[in-house]
């Protein structure tokens, strides 16, 4: 049976371990879809390229409001599925076809499962390929989660993992889920074209995050989309070429295309984990240490498939973290989840960091919150924004900020000025004054939230 | 004669200094023009509001790049035009009433000049009044520059003071001047439909800022505008309805309107300050100490009429400082004027904080720099923008940023977080490895900057 230094399972964030620092060492990489992962595949990218396309769309049809009449004559979606994917399938193929000439890695394409300890089994094209490794990294990622009601109903359902590739865009998309996967989409063929339908047992859109950004972008995607909230699909079946849902409250939705975008679940479950003892959570995710080492010596887990945050940035800093840790067995690295931000690209757009309000409550800590408008900034003003925001929370006894909630245009990037914020603890009120703000940039509404914040 | 306590010439900053804390003290202000000075009424505002608008008109022409075909049926320009100053005036007419209707404020409408070290004269539609005082505070701001050969040829011609306020958007803008006022006019008319010539005596527009962003947006402008660089209007004459310009080159441009954006300068040659005895820089900016106090006691100055910094937050800042020093004559604060940032808002816009190349250049510094394009991150394919970057000038002996320049969507929020950066002193390194990144927010650009500096 062939023997590896270190197999990697997974070519997402687990693929950026192997660097020339490994090139002494026999590795093996394992692959079951298109090399490069959720994010570049079917995740954070093409959807973040289709997003500012449907924002493009949308701006045309808002143009008005500002003066310019305007109009869409076309959405060419082929031509934007293409250009999308014209550019990133190729970098999935190059990574693949970079990792198959190289000398010391061997590239096993297929389904992988343990058969031991440190032993696995690859089922894929080329048959059924056995080996050990003296060190696994497990970076299998996650999936869609599919609610039973839908799973059993045997009609035909798209998820993020194929409905980017679609071949037109449906006169009419009942989405199932109401997290950032479904916002997202919602925004996406909302904007180019479809009516959309969302339905989601939480009682409000995006119920994980701060309650203030929830209910105001639950009243917004109310004026887009026929919003379904605090109700589930009960039944589901085909209807001519598309799907008809009945609601729990005997309401009925009809829709050429059913997205389902109700969570995700991590992929251990596919990897007959027991055969080789590693300890799972209740949840599914691979258990690990801070180290991130599972409970198998030698096996060390990363991303989606262990992590309590699903993010990019966050599974790319736990590479960092194995990568050193697999350099330096001697002086290992703790991974640091504190303070990872977030954002969703959707229509208004959200950045966050930290606390929400909801959390600081639960935690019984005394906290001090102010909601500044876009509206009352001149950028504003420029904008005709009237439902953005900036939301702060802040500890009165250390001055510092506790979370950060930004909605409304460039979100994801204001927020990150303050991401930097807390990373260096700086308080808040000299965040306030000790920098010029550009006049008139959007960031005044950051200032004028910092200046609002009342900590005596 | 009346006496007052304390008279603020002007109503832009300078009437941020009049608050409670002055009740008790017998106030004037003093305004020639609108209330709120340049910003509120001809400058910050307006033009942004302006920018935005023509911001959405040029998103329509170019959306066919993102797949969505898109055309302008109709500019409303009469609607851009009162959307702004329906919204502006009578945050200006109540500024005014907000004065008028003082208890311990008295309005002078007209002109003002000193008529002895702290006595003036106003001159409006009242006759001429006078009055002394025991302190007073020049904000009388600044005024477009107009060059000899425009002003002496007697042709019509538009300023920033009066353009945004005309009556249909040209056929054709000639505009003499290439520094930002000229780039975001350029933006607003080229964008709502113009055609613009614009004529520069610098060899690259922005000449003033850092040379990669000056030659980047020169020839960006270059594909949108007739860009005469190097060049100067030696003759300017009528023709038909509109106006003719002879270069020094011989060649001509024609146009129907003439927009003269060819600098500013300060309004001390009208205050008659040599009969207070004020004494003045030799490019007419009133001097000043660094606690904003002119040669003459009790008078300060703030703003464009006394700073090197021609920016309305700088002219807040002192405005503060004068307010502080007012109300705090024995242990005045100094003014700073380290770090003030700058945005252009044209198209593309740009940010920029400290120094430019050529300064690090003059100064004799140990540098290194890195340009960032925003091609290489995943937002900036959303945007499918080829010609944005972060530029970062850096000190190898401190770790710490000199200078950051930002070219391309979202600038002016981007360099704010440099700005926060710099503010703070975090080395480079630091600010690259202390925060999580969004992915894959258009901050990815600043931090793969700054992961690219290599200071070792």
């Amino acid at each position: 049976m062939r023997h590896h230094d270190l197999v990697v399972i997974g070519t997402g964030s687990g693929n950026m371990i192997i660097d020339e620092r490994f090139d002494g060492l026999d590795v093996a990489v394992v692959e079951q879809t298109a090399f490069g992962g959720t994010c570049l595949n079917v995740g954070c990218i093409p959807t973040k390229m289709l997003a500012y396309a449907a924002e493009v769309a949308h701006t045309v049809r808002q143009a008005s409001d500002y003066g310019v009449d305007a109009h869409v004559d076309k959405v060419r979606w082929p031509d934007i599925r293409d250009r999308v994917f014209s550019r990133l399938d190729p970098i999935s193929a190059d990574g693949r076809k970079g990792r198959e000439e190289s000398d010391n890695v061997t590239v096993y394409l297929g389904h992988a499962e343990f058969s031991g300890p440190r032993a696995l089994t690859v089922t894929g094209d080329a048959g059924t390929q056995e080996f050990t490794a003296d060190r696994i990294v497990i970076a299998a990622g996650g999936r869609p989660m599919v609610p039973p009601p839908v799973e059993k109903s045997g009609v035909h359902y798209e998820t993020s993992d194929s409905i980017m590739r679609i071949d037109e865009i449906p006169g009419r998309l009942a989405i199932i889920g109401g997290g950032y996967i479904a916002a997202e989409f919602a925004h996406v063929f909302g904007g180019l074209g479809a009516e959309v339908t969302i339905i989601d047992v939480a009682d409000s859109l995006l119920s994980a995050l701060d309650e203030t950004v929830s209910e105001r972008f639950t009243e917004i995607a109310r004026d887009r989309f026929d919003v379904r909230v605090g109700r589930s699909a009960e039944k589901v079946e085909s209807a001519g070429d598309g799907v008809r849902l009945t609601l729990d409250d005997g309401s009925t939705v009809e829709a050429d295309r059913l997205l389902v975008a109700a969570g995700r679940v991590p992929n251990g479950d596919r990897l007959n984990l027991g055969a080789a003892g590693i300890d799972t959570h209740d949840d599914g995710r691979i258990a690990v240490d801070p180290y991130l080492r599972t409970s198998v010596d030698g096996v060390f887990a990363l991303g989606d498939v262990s992590s309590p945050v699903q993010l990019k940035h966050s599974a790319n800093h736990e590479a960092t973290v194995v990568q050193y840790n697999l350099l330096n067995p001697d002086a290992m690295r703790e991974v640091d989840l504190n303070l990872v931000p977030a954002a969703v690209f959707a229509s208004p757009q959200i950045g966050m960091i930290g606390r929400t309000e909801q959390q600081c409550c639960d935690e019984g800590l005394d906290y001090r919150t102010v909601v500044q408008p876009y509206s009352d900034v001149a950028y504003g003003w420029a904008l005709e924004d009237r439902t953005g925001f900036c939301k702060l929370i802040a500890d009165p006894s250390t001055g510092q900020l506790l979370g950060a909630h930004v909605l409304g245009p460039q979100a994801p990037t204001m927020v990150q000025q303050l991401v930097q914020a807390m990373a260096l603890q700086v308080p808040v009120k000299r965040l306030a004054e000790v920098q010029y703000w550009i006049h008139p940039g959007l960031t005044e509404v950051l200032e004028n939230a910092l200046r609002g914040l009342d900590l005596d």
